[in-house]
């Protein structure tokens, strides 16, 4: 027997031995639901940078943990963190993950009105007129149309998720995210991404199910 | 209107200017294949780190950009990777992503034999006998089996893609990758994951488009 027949749960539990050791150093007080969100994000991505900027307003991740056990499902702008969160925990809780983007009329809404698809499936979510936890990990007009649609009254979120990742007007929509009134969790500066919005989803719906 | 209304296709310009213009002090000597692909992974990822830390083999990337204009078919070992690589472009070669991580015969084999389902995956890939690409963005027990099938001979793969994330394993199974003889493109280190499979494809996939 050797590495490759370690058991996937064995790793787990190492790898988060190891970030745990690696982390205390420079661990800053974090409340401790924010804690076991940045180690799922480390876990996912190995990169300890996020220590330094993960950041969420105001018991924020506490209200996403209750409207999770709700049954409050999750909007997301990208296949790939729709493919990364746990289905089966949220579907224990009888809720689902949407992505919008590939739909037809949400292809249309976004020709007809000169925006990009992301934007228009938040239009499509917003409009479903039930509270959804957003995820938002590449599509920073998808950030500021959640942003739009809550100042203007029109968006039930008991959690933005706004961690796109890039270089142009990725910023610009973290910034209003962090001026806003949505409750939020989000990572400063450049970096962020699918397995960043998959991870910290992963790590509150872990965290509603200890809850139950 | 205002930078929510910019396009996509804009914005991925201007990125790519801005990494190629942050790059230039530190840009080492890459061929350009794996210098495009270079670009493409910090798009993603918005990490400048992976400029010290890719590498490939000898004329591993354009040979994998002869295999893709050929047909040749991507396996990839999880969900994400294969939501993230572009099926349409993949598509006009007559390609396809696979992923078997969630196929019910994998688990049985895994189960029977007590492998991770990733390693029983690739056994299944292995099994379909033709020339394919593997994208590993997760499983070190993935990289290691298919390290172990080439080394017995069992394998075809014009390109192994070796990435995966984490803390345990994971750079035992590169350093495997890399002192063998299969054709290789890695990142030295912890990082990796499913955008960075996805982007390494993606790249190889626009040039193998660019070259018809």
């Amino acid at each position: 027997m050797n590495w490759q027949y370690d058991k996937p749960e064995d790793i787990e539990k190492r790898s988060f031995e190891i970030i745990r050791r690696e982390l205390a150093p420079d661990m800053p007080k974090l409340d401790p639901i924010l804690e076991a969100v940045l180690i799922r994000v480390i876990h996912a991505t190995a990169d300890f940078s996020f220590v330094q900027n993960l950041c969420a307003s105001e018991g924020a991740a506490l209200l996403a943990i209750q409207a999770l056990r709700e049954g409050t499902s999750i909007v997301t702008d990208t296949r790939m963190a729709q493919a990364g969160i746990d289905k089966v925990r949220l579907g224990k809780f009888g809720a689902e993950v949407y992505c919008f983007m590939a739909d037809s009329d949400v292809a249309e809404s976004a020709k007809k009105n000169g925006t990009t698809r992301a934007l228009a499936a938040m239009d499509k979510a917003a409009a479903l007129g039930k509270p959804l936890i957003f995820a938002i990990g590449n599509a920073p007009t998808a950030l500021g149309r959640l942003f739009d649609l809550h100042s203007r009254g029109l968006l039930m979120a008991p959690l933005i998720i706004g961690v796109p990742v890039g270089f142009v007007n990725v910023m610009e929509s973290k910034e209003k995210l962090m001026a806003g009134t949505a409750p939020y969790i989000t990572v400063r500066g450049r970096k962020g991404g699918s397995p960043v919005a998959a991870a910290i989803c992963n790590a509150l719906l872990r965290m509603a199910e200890e809850a139950l």
